[in-house]
């Protein structure tokens, strides 16, 4: 067991971390461009937006971990991706109606949030920190981009707001993590089995329209 | 008198340094429980803008001295206390009356107000910052988790716009702390007087509604 | 040629940037102070707010570079110039009316934006960091004052939603930098070049009205 763990850290992880990195990041930065785009923002005005919300997360979860240089820096194809999905994404959606994204959108925003918390747990595993201390960097490093992407948006953020669980998911996703680390199963087992725990939940959670308590305001 | 701080400094300091911040982070939280309520926020949402307030000043302390782990990483009974905080009150806030915290709110968060801006000041003053940069850092770590938690909850920061002195306090508490460290006097007798003096302004502030001047619109 | 690059850079250049950024600093400032009373602040949330405006940018490019003390604790001269800013702009703007401000402030705004994007370049082109990183350093420690100075007055930023090119601007005279450099000239000529090629492009943008596509909302 300790073997295989030894050899897939050595080998698989890394390209597993990285492809699981471009996904999310892509998947944030659709969710800035439409979020950019409803506010009638122009087309350098949304690529900023979308660039919160896709590095937004990971940059906090950097300088948390004084990890320079930050993770875009060191990966500098993630700039250029984000940019193609900018091109892409106001080229198509101004071509079609706005109204289709909404629906669409929410699919890889769940995928990005389930990777991201897994991920952001997992480092924070890796560098010694404690259980609470690892689930919050995974709940930061999936959640902040969106929170940051509505706030520069000058919006409530919808992920406290839209009383849909959405950091309640990252919640879950890292303790997931945190759990299967604990019983000492390998990262890449832990990193896919909290991916589908917390994607499925999120996609549950818009399908049949799952809502957390909220106060009288 | 030199021999006095020296031992304060090693035995007495630490404890009342510590006693001082888990006393600021819980009042700031009850003052983003409380805020997040109003906006009729998730339960989760409500812990993340209670986080916000409690640790957005002292973690930005952090990030400016470099100084890692994070101050509530190192400590991190605080993130357990504040999780109770948002769990007690908001039990007891939607049992009771919402308009009942208004006031009662106004203490605790003058006590954080007092105690963060004191302490901001003196770490700073330890680390040897000149004095514009020790109240600087008073006032920051002070009033920006307060000032992000309305800005997270998408309102003009309170602490700019309702022209009650509160900034003002913090400038006030951390100048009595830069003062008394230049005439030599102990730490913890420079920050219980810039405590009693900020605190007693601030609530005096509150009690006989003063006003700074503002423009007009 | 190389011979009067080291000259340059040993004797001439640091006075040249320092005089750089005191300039922008102090326009940047005032772009808070006028926007900070425009949501009727009072005098310290006005002073709070030009201080996020002046340093915000310039505190994310430290951050980003690891970079201690910040420019403004090494500098503290600027936060003097910056709080005399406040003090002068609030007495004069206090007694003429405030829709004069509008118009002048867009100059020095200009200029300020010229001047950070240069330097903003330049420093992560001397950090060796690759051409997209040192654009996009030229465009954060730019524009980032500026947004969050919108952010903290809770308005939509007016850098994403005006139409007329501000970060556009800033892209283009991180460009010029980043191009020269490659060329081998000098920075103070490349840094010259990027400022009036920038602030040139944006006078002409506020005086013609140009503006960039915006999406129906």
């Amino acid at each position: 067991m300790n073997l295989i763990t030894v050899v897939e850290q050595a080998t698989f992880l890394p390209t597993f971390q990285a492809s699981i990195e471009i996904m999310a990041v892509l998947a944030f930065a659709l969710s800035g461009v439409v979020a950019g785009m409803r506010k009638g923002l122009d087309i350098v005005g949304v690529c900023f937006v979308a660039g919160i919300a896709a590095f937004g997360g990971g940059t906090f979860r950097d300088l948390f971990l004084d990890r320079r240089p930050f993770f875009w820096v060191e990966q500098d194809y993630l700039i250029w991706s984000v940019l193609g999905v900018c091109a892409l994404a106001s080229f198509v959606l101004s071509v079609r109606h706005a109204e289709l994204t909404e629906k669409w959108i929410q699919i890889p925003d769940a995928v990005g949030l389930g990777l991201f918390s897994a991920l952001g747990a997992q480092i924070a595993i890796e560098q010694g920190y404690s259980p609470i201390i690892a689930i919050l960097m995974g709940v930061f490093s999936s959640t902040l981009g969106g929170v940051l992407r509505d706030v520069f948006c000058n919006e409530l953020p919808k992920a406290f707001s839209d009383h849909r669980p959405y950091i309640l998911v990252a919640v879950i996703g890292s303790t997931v993590v945190q759990f299967l680390a604990v019983l000492g199963l390998p990262p890449t087992f832990s990193l896919l089995a909290a991916l589908l725990v917390s994607t499925t939940i999120r996609i549950m959670a818009i399908s049949w329209d799952w809502s957390l308590p909220a106060w009288r305001q």
